[in-house]
């Protein structure tokens, strides 16, 4: 029997040591095909490249059995190009990450690593983001690998919903010392900006988005919940993003 | 009594047709604060400039009483920006476009117009997202005007749900032809891309992004049905993006 084809992107870049973390387990398991940003494309959201072209050009990081392309547009493009250009099949499951910080919460909303899950889902591809709740480049990634691949066995045995995939967060802990996997909701949380004001060398004001995380959510099915108390969260997240308990409040407008 | 606080922003220029159709409309109805991108930034989906720095100054294109600003950086973090940095109080209202070209069904996720009103959302403002469906740079407005007065008028009288914003998207068509309101959900269509591979000067390989619409929904209640039968679709969207109904089927995984 053929080994199950793997799509494998992120948006920290193709370099990035949380992207060959997940290509060192996924490639013991199918046939790995990497199409990735070619540099950091963190907090691109569901963006795509509209006004400019696009390279994307095979490279050779390591020498395992995958094959890789390096591609100068976001996530989203990374995972069309490969879906209809680059594959000559569609592959049978497509994952993102290791992303180096969480996207739990409303984070999934900005997280480049889970638009390019939600946009293999679009394309009828089983998909999953993996994010590890440390921002370091030289972050350990000893765990996430025993989570991604019990993660990648468990949907590539047992499928996914159509119009769903996934969102993994794992906390920073030992292996041994995290306590199992919550399936969850996404917390109602958001951040609150504080923009960094400054002035360029010319005196014109400049400014850096910074801000602080709050949880309003004090749910025990949250992401937030399962995080802070040592479990990996996983959360089905869906592209139909109608708020359809709103329906009945529109539909008593007199328009 | 004092008028409301209207925030305007868009995805496809401070200086666009479409935006500039929208003040004038709402700055008959409240006092308004334009923050917009100094350039084209459609399909930027969520995204959020975390590497580099931002400008946003403030600029003066038409003798209307409104204020206005020109920022570096994407749809959403004009929002952000506005409602940390420029305004001295949470606005009444934030209104995004009116769009050059459709943002139903599936392109709600692709698009800068639509992540703004889902950022104003986010942060408790009521908001709303204006398309009309014509990409050309000197498409009609005036039926849209029609429109947006309409929507503005019934959302800053009856609010609407936390947690939810609207995408509002209106068939090019005059304003008299127009059958009217429908309150719908997201049609289930996606792009099927057609990437057009080329050769740069030097030989090397480039692409540009094109596709094609595809509906898979034949539904009487979409986005998709109301603009194809001459009615203005609302549609209600949402930021928890959790897929709800697919919990209890990984609840079943033995992880």
């Amino acid at each position: 029997m053929s080994k199950p084809l793997i799509l494998v992107s992120n948006d920290d870049g193709i370099s990035a040591p949380g992207i060959r973390a997940l290509i060192d387990v996924v490639r013991e398991i199918g046939d790995v095909v990497v199409v990735a940003p070619d540099g950091p494309q963190s907090g691109m959201g569901h963006a795509i490249t509209l006004n400019s072209t696009l390279r994307c050009d095979q490279i050779h990081i390591d020498d395992g059995p995958q094959t890789e392309y390096a591609c100068s547009g976001t996530p989203v493009d990374c995972v069309k190009l490969a879906v209809s250009t680059i594959l000559d099949r569609k592959p049978d499951l497509c994952v993102s990450g290791i992303n180096h910080g969480s996207n739990s919460s409303i984070n999934v909303i900005y997280s480049g690593t889970m638009s390019a899950a939600v946009e293999g889902a679009l394309e009828g591809i089983p998909s999953v983001g993996f994010s590890l709740l440390d921002y370091s480049h030289d972050a350990d990634f000893s765990a996430s690998k025993e989570v991604v691949k019990s993660i990648v066995e468990k949907v590539l045995e047992e499928g996914l919903p159509k119009g769903s995939c996934l969102n993994v967060n794992i906390p920073k802990l030992p292996y041994n010392d995290i306590k199992g996997y919550k399936i969850c909701r996404q917390a109602d949380a958001n951040w609150v900006e504080d923009f960094d004001e400054r002035k360029d060398p010319t005196g014109r004001t400049y400014y850096w988005l910074t801000g602080s995380f709050q949880n309003f959510d004090k749910g025990n099915d949250t992401d937030e919940w399962a995080l802070a108390n040592g479990y990996v969260s996983v959360v089905p997240v869906k592209f139909d993003i109608t708020a359809h308990e709103t329906i009945p409040f529109l539909k008593k407008w007199e328009l």
